[in-house]
């Protein structure tokens, strides 16, 4: 049994239009290992004011934010970490008390996947994408340093507007670009969508990288990715992004970090 | 672990200002050892509106309202079943795709309990409180056949209110009636009460009655009800009264019913 519960038990939750099983998985199997007596909920719902109600009123501990309500649950909180402020961006609420702080973990995955992977400062990019996940990718490249870079939208209201506000440049399609790191912040290469099979970049773009970064993380092996492994490049996954992501919300739920072994072993658990 | 938890689990809940651990243990054993996809958490709130906003948008399947909701409850939600509109007192809510229905599992536990432990319909009784509780067991009685009945309770206002709502007489005091069956609906003899250790009545009517039912469940053997045993006495419990009720809730939240065994297998997991 999931701990045994009793009457001290605390939620956290997610909430999204379509839940997947990752976020409760990863969650749950680490309250089980580390022996906190929390539990772990997926929710779906349309009336998000009506959802954060609840979360205040019932004590909900902690809630991850997903799509489509990154944006819109910014006006609902009372206060934003810098993760979030900037980005104008949450996924996640930590409600201490009834006072509700807002985060943006994917925002500090990438921050950390890119000093892991030891990508140089100096690296050009690309960044395909101008959604609210591309905010959050694009911003936490300009924080840390990444100073030479190009959005591609072929929105270009989007794509400019985050361009502009970060120092970027934007282009509708890449062109003649040959940055040293490609992102993908797009659907291009998730199961189950209309481009599946296909790569977010040109042949020759991908030939001319050194790094293929995909925040695409099912499956985690995308077409981009596979690329990249099979000629021998640095490559960063989306399923690092939304491990990292939910380890971190996890360390502000419980105020518990997980030992690197226990981490693994739960993405492994939350995969299956 | 309790039923592997996935994105299609069902949630129900408690809401009380002051969670017990009955109820979460009875449903989550019962939940195990059917096979069901639920879970159940038991939360406090002080802001009920907020709590029940969270009910609907977060598609909480059912909720157990206790002291001090029962009665505020009934604006928030959309239909009452008979069980709740002629007391004006929930314990039940059952949501059914955003539509929430009330019910009082307590007033359907009093009236399976008569006849379980046939209580002859032409007993005269005496009930003491005027409480919400003692409205959801007179309401059961009057509905039983029972017609010939006391309330006891030293506020005026509610006890002869109670009374004339449902066609019984009113005294503060027992004074020098003597009827079949004694009822207690005050926390005389409840653990870590004032009146712990005391009868709900005095031993002259106690030693005239044939039947004695108390509502106090912890501890299930009050006073009173040692008292009934040891002279061979009827007795009706507040442990039968909340198990029934619990399975009752079970029953509307699930739509399974449990057998006998598996009732008072949860019934005796649930007390430990």
């Amino acid at each position: 049994m999931l701990m045994n519960p009793n009457r001290d038990t605390q939620l956290c939750m997610s909430l999204s239009a379509r839940p997947g099983n990752f976020g409760l998985r990863f969650h749950n199997h680490l309250y089980e290992q580390l022996g906190l007596n929390f539990y772990y909920k997926a929710f779906s719902s349309r009336d998000l004011p009506g959802a954060v109600s609840g979360i205040r009123a019932l004590g909900i501990r902690g809630c991850g934010v997903s799509m489509p309500f990154k944006e819109a649950c910014i006006e609902l909180v009372d206060e934003l970490d810098d993760s979030a402020r900037a980005i104008a961006s949450i996924n996640t609420i930590v409600n201490t008390d009834g006072h509700l702080k807002a985060y943006n973990t994917d925002y500090i995955a990438v921050e950390q996947l890119l000093k892991k992977h030891a990508v140089p400062q100096d690296s050009t990019f690309a960044l395909r994408g101008s959604g609210g996940m591309a905010k959050a990718v694009a911003s936490a490249l300009r924080d840390g340093g990444y100073a030479n870079g190009l959005i591609v939208a072929r929105n270009e209201a989007t794509g400019r507007a985050l361009a502009q506000s970060l120092g970027y440049e934007w282009q509708a399609e890449m062109g003649a670009a040959r940055p040293q790191m490609l992102i993908n912040v797009t659907p291009i290469g998730m199961t189950g969508g209309a481009e599946a099979d296909e790569l977010a970049f040109e042949d020759e773009a991908i030939e001319a990288a050194d790094t293929l970064f995909d925040v695409v993380a099912i499956p985690a092996e995308t077409p981009l990715i596979v690329r990249g492994r099979a000629t021998g490049k640095r490559v960063i996954t989306g399923l690092e992004v939304i491990a990292i992501q939910a380890l971190e919300q996890f360390v502000l739920y419980t105020g518990v970090r997980p030992t690197a072994e226990q981490f693994q072993a739960a993405v492994a658990f939350a995969r299956q």
